[in-house]
């Protein structure tokens, strides 16, 4: 109920704030009986940890992820799976100069408007951080959907001004998106890319970009009407992801240029349909098509650059550039958007399977 | 549980089908002594209800409010409020040729895969008449919200091709939006919309467009860390109502095409900021300033044009195009944007409150 | 979340006041494709309406329930089941005079301290009249799980000091329960608690009693571990009901009473159990052997006798005994215990065939 | 949703097994600055742990409680509150006899019906080792509550036949508690329920008994109308604890023998009443009046003495009695008792505070 509890079957609730001791989440709602691919998990893990390669932060952690409860004897035993992943690197010191200052475009005044009280180090409970404990928790659901046949793809689709068509990404090649840094399916656009991202980090700034997702597999039927639409849901757990300012499903934007004439898919005799504007989902429910959406972010709110600020009295202060922070996220983004995918489809499967 | 209810502490259940003997709601959670204004609810279903002007449907409803519960003397007793409006001009027959017919892009395929018992009349439950009720239920959001100096604008951006840019959007003058039908605070765009919105119902077509939503007088502080952050919940308020495709907060898409060293909103000695790319939110927490967010909406897929389709034993078929439908959804879809916000709001502002 | 809700799958939400234009519920989770008999459930409401005998309140209302949504040609559809019970025999100015009066041992002290704004008339939402809403919603739940081979009955074990054995309890007759006015099955007694009953009333007073409810039919493995145990939660709903003040299942308060040796129940090779001190509940989870558990009513608070009180502004009055009440509240309790177990289990079950 | 999660604006999750590494939980929901007393957490979880006494079990754990998040600088932050309790004295092998085999009256037969696949070593999730879990949470609840005057003493009222009158219990001296290892504030009563619980020990086998619980300075109007009753939600709370087979309020079962007239509670001119039958509740919500109620338990089902049972193929074994286990659990309980109370009162204050 206060923000740090995600799904009405599935459940996951995290905890810990960047510069404690751990960080973790607990998930209440995993059935019994599923194999738990413990080495699946930390291989997706890896894809968010920073250091993983030359254009995303440097900060070190091996993010090891520690299981306590609801896993025996290699399979899932219906009760809730409690997990940890210490943290290694967190170097408090870097951040006490920031007790009493507000970096522009963090969640710094916010919290303090909120809670009065902050734990200020590196961002507390507001860091980037918290996201490991979703691609954990994600990674479970990935295990039990591709049980059922369901897989999830999330890429790179833009960085800055560079970005792939719709076509392309509807089309794109899943097997080249692990071949480069930036994790983007186009190889050309990958290596503009890294281009960029190279050059912004070497200017001290930071660059905005977006993921795509695409869901393959997913049975017609999934999502509930009204307020829990398949795409709504997606698109608060999109939203929720740190440094995320939009989603759109299917045409998105772009359809508020159309014509029904032409956004309107037609159905063949199997039940598929000729396009594919919907994005797979037809009233708040998967139509059997495939899924795919994306999620814009915007530039991580830390620079290397000066910035004047406030502090906690008002005072106006200059804040200079230091820590270990991403010059883009989304190549890590992506580990992200594939883990909150999936915990919403898996909720929405239980749902679903309820009603049956 | 199964997608008719929406809200922790201000929670709205709607029921009914646009074909059936009425729609209505049951709100729980609204707090007692609150004055209801009556007229006032009357005055927002009006701004969303049929035959208003001449670019929307020419269905007739009169769309009266019943109250039943939760009310007595003029005002609230913090008890339920549950309320109905009957349907008055539900043509049943107008929709028997559908019974077994698939039309594109509508719900009608993934209902009949969800629930394999549907209703057939009019879209049943998927269709638009639904949100009638939740115009209903943020009126009184709304009631709530003024009192504590909370006001939410929302008005038409976007139809086709012809739109406001960002910086008139943040800067649009509130009193304009009812001068004209399409709901369009920019007077000269106003009219090429309208223009647009003709000329397409003349085609017996239907064309895209979106809103835009400004809130002012929100305190500092609303809105949860991690999953539930005030503009993930706005997205999935807004993903929520029919026909909607994307939603972007602040600065949205156009984020992922800057730098941070642009992006960043710096603070000035009062804590406001000297811009606003945030649209207010930071952390996923309220810092004071407008909050502003843009709601894509795609064209209506009923259009009044012979269109190929399947049946349920996937047969091909054509469809004629039959019915009383909007050509564009945008101008009656600002008093649901508009409602669906202040739901969203008066729950995050009692979520807030209880931890005071 | 303001109270008048119950369930996480199978969600029900009621409202109304005894003396406004009606009461009604709306559910949302009900699965689609069931056959609702209407018929049946009127049944069920005659159960607990009132003036059906001479040992309940005169008070009269035929209590028709009227759906106004969720079903079509005879079946559910998935879509929130929405309906009303008009209220006919309100006669609000019997409770003019207790505008600012505080009735000893009703809500009415309570409410005004919560509440501040309060619908006085016949105790507003606090009124029993509110269960009939469950009820209707009790019997759709029981045309669900009767489907399953589940059967529920529930009849009066004791009214004042007459008592049914816990052995007699568990080896009731059902078929004898509606042989009598006052639902026991054991015919003496039955004749034993309608001459006490009808005593008290011609003293102006009420009196209290016990339900027994059981379930059998049930499979093993419903109810869920830790806190939302198959008796936690339908002691809660129990206790939920109004006037109730004790709830215990299987061996109950006795059990504090016993050894280990004498209260373990022994396995047969079948998996069912020698002896039932366990209720069949063990570990919060049902075990397939038969469900029973005792409620406990206080007498009614409304009683034909003077009484001293005091009104909102402290001053000492003096109640005369009004109205048309029960003087006692078991027999039609009976319904009430009956639906709220079958919203109960059938929530249950939804869970449990989710994880399945 | 899966059960291992309470609360609404309180929200704890526990987790982990007995013989796992550690059991824990995470609070969500915890209100910002609030002092965190960690020696007072500390001696609430002594009050519950094993080895205290010579009338309990003599398993050894220290169970000291670390903390990982959400209190910084010695007050709550506002953040998730995440515990853990490593598992000490956990002797798996103790257990390896019981992998096949259901004990009597324990959850092995139906967490083997719900889950198919079972933690078996000492019973896993359905251990009341959970509950140090739940102590954590109520001693941090407390804490909050204390600062507003509530206070929370729970006792043992019963063993066996030996039981405190409901007048002894209301004019409890709450100092004795303390004074005596079965926790009873009757000190004649309190050596023979010693005597009676020592020589059940030596027999080998167990006994029940009751836990009581008096609620002092909560104000008038915690609770919510219809379903979410504060004595529903008690009710729920403490059937909840493992081995609680009934719950009473105020007059509890006793009610169903007396007459209205009897049980009535007169206002005095202050608010207050002359007797309190009601236990401190009407309508569902508090009154201002002292708050009591009675949670019975039924004797351990773990005894030292040869039992015939089944393995889970049904074929008939025969169990020896091994193990450390309490011949009585409710001296143990109360510390139990008393967390799952101002879990539950904690929650309603928050949402009582959401509504003003």
């Amino acid at each position: 109920m206060a923000g740090s509890t995600y799904g009405k079957l599935f459940m996951i609730s995290t905890f810990g704030e960047s510069h404690g001791t751990a960080i973790g989440g607990v998930i209440d709602g995993f059935p019994a009986n599923i194999e738990i691919d413990l080495e699946y998990i930390q291989t997706q893990l890896d894809k968010r940890k920073p250091g993983q390669s030359n254009i995303v932060s440097q900060r070190k952690e091996s993010d090891q992820v520690q299981f306590l409860s609801g896993i025996f004897e290699g399979k899932s035993t219906g009760a809730p799976i409690a997990f940890l992943i210490p943290n290694e690197d967190a170097k408090s010191d870097h951040y006490d100069h920031l007790n009493d200052q507000f970096r522009p475009s963090h969640a710094d005044f916010t919290y303090d408007k909120k809670f009065g009280h902050r734990d200020h180090r590196g961002g507390g409970r507001s860091s980037a951080r918290e996201t490991a404990s979703r691609v954990v928790a994600g990674a479970l659901a990935k295990l039990f959907l591709t049980q059922k046949g369901i897989s999830i793809h999330g890429f790179v689709s833009q960085v800055g001004k560079i970005k792939m068509s719709s076509e392309a990404v509807q089309s794109a090649d899943f097997n080249l998106i692990e071949s480069n840094a930036v994790r983007c399916p186009d190889l050309n656009l990958a290596q503009e890319m890294e281009n960029l991202i190279l050059e912004t980090r070497k200017n001290g700034d930071t660059i905005g970009g977006c993921v795509s997702c695409i869901v393959n597999g997913l049975p017609a039927g999934l999502g509930e009407p009204v307020f829990d639409k398949l795409h709504a849901e997606l698109g608060k757990a999109m939203l929720s992801i740190n440094a995320v300012k939009g989603f759109e499903v299917g045409s998105g934007f772009s359809s508020a240029e159309m014509f029904g004439s032409e956004h309107n898919d037609i159905f063949k005799s199997d039940g598929s349909t000729k396009t594919n504007y919907s994005g797979g989902i037809q009233g708040g429910i998967s139509n059997g098509m495939p899924i795919y959406f994306k999620t814009a972010f915007k530039p991580v709110a830390t620079i290397m650059q000066t910035q004047e600020s406030i502090d906690s009295a008002g005072n106006e202060i200059t804040l200079d550039g230091k820590g270990r922070h991403d010059p883009c996220v989304v190549p890590r983004a992506v580990a992200i958007v594939e883990a909150m995918t999936a915990i919403v489809l898996m909720d929405f499967w239980l749902r679903q399977n309820a009603q049956k």
